[in-house]
C-alpha cells in the first residue's frame, strides 16, 4: 500500500518548521487504506523547543492583558473559520463523515470563540488574576490576605488523542493562551496531518506571538525529560498511557502539574417514568444511537453502559435496533452515509478484541462484529465495523471494565434508584453521564447519587431536548474530565481551565501593599481626595484610590415618611413606630435601605456631563447599621478597579462606596459600577 | 535506655481502640532520651478501617448539612481548648518549648474554629455545594449548566509529619469533615503520642459521628493497596516520601487524589530601602531569628534562604548574630529557654549532614554544628543543636537545593530585582516566602516575579508588622502548599480546602431540573404565584419558587424630577434633556436606577408585620434597559435560596428580583437578601 511519494509531516519548533529525519512511520487513510503522509521527530531538539516556549513565547504572552489575549483568540477563531471547508476535506481521511468533521472542526473553533468571550467578560483587563475576596487576618485591619493567580513560567505540553485532531488541540490551547502560558502540541500520529494543518494556519496568520504555539508531529522523544516545575502536561488518551506519563520520573520529581483525560465507561440512565410513547423514551433511544455512531463511537464521552428499567429493556432494545438498522455506513464522502470508518485497522482489531471480552457477559442485540455492509468503500481495506448493541448483566464485571472504543454499547436492566446508582459507580469514574427522565425528583436522586463519579451529567427531558447539546459534547464553559478511570483531571470549565495554568498564591500584607500588588484598591489603603471630583476624570486620568467624601446629610422623619409614600414601600419598620419597636433587629423606625443609597448617590454625584456615562449596576450591598431619623450620612466613594475596554472608547470603573453615620459607623457598604469614557473630551 | 514498661500507642479503627501486635518500635523523649511509648500497627486490618470510614463515617457525615458539620467542628474545638494544658505537657516531650507547643496546639484548635466559622458564613445550610454561576448553554434558555460539588464517597487518608503532631492532623481533618468526608489520620511515629491523645479526646467527647475520624498509630502497612478512586491522600513530609507515595501503583491506577506538602527552601527577601535604622531592617532580622529558632527550625515553612542587598549583608549578619547569641537553648521546661531540642537524635544527625553539604558553598556566621550550650539538659543525650547562620553564594547550587531541617539559614547577597527573583526561583517551588520592605513598588515587583514559585507570600513592613502572623504561619483562610519541590499541592485556603475533598460536576439540564438538583431557584424554572404573598410565609412555609408579581407602575417625568430634587441626584441624564440626548447610552432622559429599585420595593413589599424581618442587602444588581418617563414597571420577586440558621429563630432568604417594562424587557435584575423568621407567630 505504501506510496513512497507521501510527504513527511512537519513540526513547528523553536521558531521554524522542521522535518524529522529518517523514513518515518506511514499514516493511512482510514477509508481507503492509502498512505496519507509519514511522520517522524527524529533529530528534533525537544529541550530547545521547551526553552523557546519559556524564553520567547511566555514573556510575549505575559506582556498582554487577559483582554488582549482574548482578542487574539477571537482573531484566530475567525481565521480558522474561513478555512473550514479545507479542514473538513482533510478530516474525511480520518474516516469522519461531514457531521463528524463539523463536530471536531467547528467544535474546536467554537472553543476559541467561547474562551475569547469569557476572557473579556470574566477576566480583568490586566495581567494578574485576583482570586476570591480579601481575607481579614487581623482585628485592626492592617494585615490582610488576598489570593492571586499568575501564569506558570513554563510550557503547557499538550498530548492529544487521535479522535479529535482539531478540537483536542484547540480546547487545550485556548485556556493556556488566555492564562499566558505557551503551548506545545503533540497530536496522536494517526491523524496528525489535520493538527499540522491547523497549526500551520495559525502560525501563517501571524496573529499570535512567536513561541506561544509549537507543534511536534510524531514521537515526543525525550521531551518529558526536560520538564521543570513550571511546565505542565495535559494528556488525553488511554488510561494506560496516562499512568505511564503520570509516573514519569521527571514529572514525579518536579511535581509537574499533570492533567489526564482518559476515555471512560460512561453511562446513560433511563427513568422509570419514560415508558414507550413518552418523549423521554424516544430521546433516550435516539441519543443512544447517536452516541454509538457519531465518530463511529470513537468518543471518550460516548455511552458504553445503557441502564434501563428492567421492564423497559426489551422495548429499548427493539427501538434502538430499529434505529441502528437505518444507519448507512461507508465512505464518508458518499451521500447519506451516517457513520464512517474507525481511525485505523489497528483500532478495529482492538474493538473486536474488546467485543469478545464483553460477550462473555452479554449477548448481541444488534450488529455483527465481523461483518458490515458499506457504501462506496471496501469494508475490509477501510477500517469499517458495524455498530454493535449488547444486552448484558450489570452484576458482572465486564460491562463496567471493558471498553470497546468504537460503535459499541451494552444495555443493562436495573430495578431501583439505589441499584442503578451503584451500577453507575462501578465504572470507577466517568467523564460524562446522562439521565433521561421527565421526573425532576428522580433526576435529583440520580444526579446527587452518581455525581462523585462524574465530571459532567446531562439531564435530558422534553423541556431541554430541543436545545440540548447532548450526552457526548463537552462544552467550553463546563468542566471536561472525571475522577478515577477518567483520569482524575479537569479541563475547560470556563475560567477554571485558565486557572489550571496559573499558580495560586496567597499574598499577605497591608492594604497599601495589596493594592499595589493587585491593582485593585483594598479597604484601608490610602485614598486620594484631591481637588478634582473623580467623576470629572477620564479613564486615562483616574487612578486607583481617587476618592470623594460627601455629606453629611441628615435623614429626617419627614424624609422617611415621604419616601414611604412616594415609593409605596410602607413596610412597617419605616412607618409604624410601635410595630417597628417590636422588630428584633431595629427596635424602632428605620430609614429604607433604598433611601440610604439614594441619598448617598445624591451626595457623591457630579451632575454635569463628563466622562462618567452611566451607573450600570451595584454589587455586594450590605446594610450594616440601621439608620434612624436624625442620623447624618456621609459617603466616601473610592475608585477600586479600572477596566478599559479593548474595542470601545470607554471602560468600567468599580467604586467602593462606604456610607457612615455621625458616629463613623458604616451603615451601608457596596460597589458602584459605572461606565467611564477613556478621554475627557468635554 | 529502653524502659520495658512504656505502653504501646493505640489506633482507633473500625469503631474501637486497637493495639498493634509484637514489641513495637520505641519512641524517645527528645530532651531526655527516655523512652516515651512504643508503636506498632501489626495485625491491624487496614482494609476494614477504610471500609468502616466509607460505610459508617461517610453516610453519617453526609446526613448533616455544611452548617451542622461546622457546628460540630466548633464543639470539638471548644472541647480541645479545655485540655490545652495537658497537651502542652505532652508536647514538651517532643522537644518543644511552651511557645512551640502553643504554636502547634492552639494553631490546630484555631483551624477548627476558623473552618467552623467559614462553613457557617460561606457555605449553604445544605448538603450540595453550588459552584459558580449558571452557565447559559442555549439561546432559548431551556438548557443550562451548573457546577455542583458533592463529597467524595471515600476516606481522606491523612499522613502527617512529626513536627506538628496537633496542628497537622487538625488542619487536614477540619476541611475534610466540613466537606463530608471521613478522615483516617496517620501521624509520624516520632511524635504520635500527641496525636493519639488528640484523637482520644475527640472520640471520647462523643461529639462527632462514629467512623468520621480514625487513627493509625504506626506504619500504614498495606493501607494504600486498598484505596479506590473515591479516597484521597494528603501527605505532609519529605519530598522523597511524597514521590514514593505519588507513584504507588494503586494511587496511579485509580487516579487517587493525592496532595503533597513537602518542606521547601523558602526565602525571605530584604528590600534595598530597608537600611539599618529602618523599622523594616529590624523586622527582617527579628523574623529571620524567629524562623530559625521556633520549633528549632523544624518548620516546612521556615526561612532557609535569606536574600539581602549586597551592601547590607554585613549589617544583617552582625545584627542576626547578635540576636542569635541571646537565644537560650535547653530543656523546654526551664525558665527563659527560647529554643528546645530537635525531635530526635536521628534528626540531629541529618541536620549535621546537610550542614556539611551547605558549608561547601558557604561559611558560618554564627553557631557551631557540633557544640551547643544548653540549660537543664544533656546536650548530647537530648537532640540539641545550636542555631547556625551561614553566609553563602547564591550562584552556587547548594543553598538552593540542600535543606537542613533545623535552626539553619543561609544569608546571600543580591544586586537587582531581576537577580533576586531569579534566585528565589532556584528553590524550584516553595511553600512560603517573604519580602520585607517599606517600598510598595518593590514589593509588587518581587511578589509578581516570584509568585509562580510560591503558595504564600508575606510582605512585611511597618504598617502590618504589629498584626502580622509572620513568615512561617500558615493561615486557615489562605492556601498552604506550593509548586514543585514544595509538593505541588494545596491545603486549606478556606473553602478551597473543603472543595479539594469534593467532586466538581457540571450538571446540564432544564431550569426546572437544575432547581431540583441544587435546591436553588434557577431562572426559567416554574414559579408559584399562589394566593399568599411570600412575605407572609415563614421559613417553614416558604418554598423555592414562591413568587409575587406586582405592578405595573408608570414612571412619570414628575417622578424623575422629584426624585432628583429629593435625593440630590441631579445627574444630567435625569435632569437635562439636551445633555441626556447626547449621552451615547441613553439618548434622552432616564429614570434613576435607584428610583427603579425603590419603586420595585414599593411594589413587592407586604407592609404589615410578619415573618420577613429585614432587607439586609442586595447583590448583582444590573440595570439592563434604560427606563424612560412613561415606562410602566412590573416586578417579579421569587424565592431563590433559603438558608435557615442553626442557632437562631430566623434565617436568610435570597429573592430573585426581575423588573420589567411594558414591553416585557428586563430593566433591572438583582438578588434581594432578607432575614425571615423560622415560625410565623403573628
Amino acid at each position: 500500500m505504501a506510496q513512497q511519494s507521501t510527504r513527511m509531516l512537519r513540526s513547528y519548533v523553536s521558531g521554524g518548521w522542521r522535518t524529522g529525519e529518517g523514513e518515518g512511520v506511514p499514516l493511512h487513510d482510514a477509508v481507503t487504506g492509502a498512505e496519507v503522509a509519514r511522520i517522524s521527530t527524529a533529530g528534533i531538539d525537544m529541550a530547545a523547543a521547551l526553552e523557546h516556549g519559556r524564553r520567547v513565547g511566555g514573556p510575549a504572552l505575559r506582556e498582554l492583558t487577559f483582554h488582549q489575549r482574548a482578542a487574539l483568540l477571537k482573531a484566530v477563531a475567525s481565521h480558522l473559520r474561513e478555512h473550514r471547508d479545507e479542514l473538513y476535506e482533510l478530516s474525511a481521511k480520518t474516516g469522519a463523515t461531514l457531521g463528524d468533521s463539523k463536530f471536531d472542526v467547528d467544535g474546536g473553533i467554537g472553543v476559541l470563540f467561547a474562551y475569547s468571550s469569557k476572557g473579556k467578560r470574566e477576566l480583568p483587563n490586566d495581567t494578574v488574576y485576583v482570586d476570591g475576596g480579601v481575607e481579614p487576618l487581623s482585628k485592626g485591619g492592617t494585615f490582610l490576605g488576598q489570593h492571586i493567580a499568575t501564569p506558570l513560567r513554563g510550557v503547557a505540553v499538550q498530548i492529544n488523542a487521535f479522535n479529535f485532531p482539531v478540537w483536542g488541540p484547540l480546547e487545550k490551547f485556548a485556556p493556556a493562551f488566555l492564562a499566558g502560558v505557551p503551548s506545545l502540541v503533540k497530536p496522536a500520529s494517526q491523524t496528525a496531518y489535520l493538527t499540522e494543518r491547523i497549526v500551520e494556519l495559525i502560525i501563517e496568520s501571524g496573529l499570535i506571538p512567536e513561541g506561544t504555539l509549537q507543534l511536534i508531529s510524531g514521537s515526543a522523544g525525550d521531551l518529558l525529560d526536560h520538564l521543570t516545575e513550571q511546565d505542565l502536561v495535559s494528556f488525553t488518551g488511554s488510561a494506560s498511557t496516562a499512568q505511564k506519563l503520570r509516573t514519569h520520573p521527571v514529572i514525579v520529581r518536579q511535581a509537574v502539574r499533570f492533567n489526564a483525560e482518559a476515555d471512560s465507561l460512561n453511562c446513560s440512565i433511563l427513568g422509570p417514568d419514560a415508558k414507550p410513547g413518552t418523549a423521554e423514551f424516544d430521546l433516550y433511544v435516539k441519543q443512544l444511537v447517536t452516541e454509538m455512531t457519531v465518530k463511529a463511537g470513537q468518543k471518550c464521552t460516548a455511552i458504553r453502559r445503557a441502564f434501563v428499567p428492567a421492564e423497559l429493556l426489551d422495548d429499548v432494545a427493539e427501538a434502538a435496533a430499529e434505529r441502528l438498522a437505518k444507519v448507512k455506513i461507508g465512505n464518508p464522502a458518499s451521500e447519506g452515509v451516517r457513520m464512517g470508518a474507525l481511525a485505523s485497522l489497528e483500532q478495529r482489531e482492538e474493538v473486536r478484541r474488546s467485543l469478545k471480552a464483553l460477550q462473555d457477559a452479554s449477548s448481541i442485540v444488534f450488529g455483527d462484529p465481523e461483518r458490515v455492509e458499506v457504501v462506496d468503500a471496501d469494508a475490509e481495506r477501510g477500517a469499517f465495523i458495524s455498530p454493535v448493541l449488547l444486552k448484558g448483566d450489570a452484576d458482572r464485571a465486564e460491562p463496567h471494565e471493558v471498553e470497546a472504543f468504537g460503535p459499541v454499547s451494552t444495555l443493562m436492566p436495573y430495578t431501583s434508584v439505589e441499584q442503578v446508582v451503584g451500577y453507575a459507580a462501578r465504572g470507577q469514574g466517568s467523564l460524562a453521564g446522562s439521565v433521561v427522565t421527565g421526573d425532576a425528583q428522580f433526576a435529583r436522586e440520580v444526579v446527587l447519587g452518581v455525581a462523585p463519579w462524574h465530571g459532567r451529567l446531562l439531564v435530558l427531558d422534553a423541556d431541554d431536548a430541543k436545545e440540548s447539546t447532548g450526552h457526548g459534547s463537552p462544552m467550553p464553559g463546563l468542566v471536561h474530565g472525571g475522577p478515577g478511570r477518567a483520569g482524575g483531571g479537569e479541563e475547560m470549565g470556563g475560567i477554571r481551565g485558565v486557572l489550571h495554568h496559573m499558580q495560586r498564591t496567597a499574598v499577605q500584607g497591608s492594604p497599601k501593599v495589596l493594592t499595589a500588588v493587585t491593582g485593585r484598591w483594598v479597604e484601608g489603603a490610602p485614598r486620594n481626595t484631591g481637588d478634582v471630583h473623580p467623576f470629572r476624570k477620564s479613564l486615562a486620568e483616574l487612578k486607583i484610590g481617587d476618592s470623594v467624601v460627601a455629606g453629611p446629610r441628615t435623614v429626617t422623619q419627614e424624609d422617611v415618611d415621604h419616601f414611604a409614600e412616594f415609593t409605596g414601600d410602607t413596610f412597617y419598620a419605616h412607618t409604624d413606630p410601635e410595630a417597628a419597636a417590636a422588630n428584633p433587629l431595629f427596635g424602632g423606625i428605620v430609614a429604607h435601605g433604598y433611601l440610604v443609597v439614594s441619598f448617598a448617590a445624591g451626595l457623591f454625584v457630579s451632575p454635569e456631563p463628563g466622562p462618567v456615562l452611566a451607573n450600570y449596576g451595584l454589587e455586594n450591598l450590605r446594610f450594616l447599621t440601621p439608620v434612624k431619623p436624625g442620623d447624618a450620612l456621609t459617603v466616601t466613594l473610592t475608585a477600586k478597579q479600572i477596566t478599559p475596554r479593548e474595542n470601545a472608547d470607554y471602560g468600567e470603573v468599580r467604586w467602593d462606596a462606604d456610607v457612615t453615620n455621625q458616629n463613623d459607623e458604616s451603615v451601608a457598604k457596596y460597589d458602584v459600577l459605572t461606565l467611564v469614557a477613556k478621554e475627557n473630551n468635554r
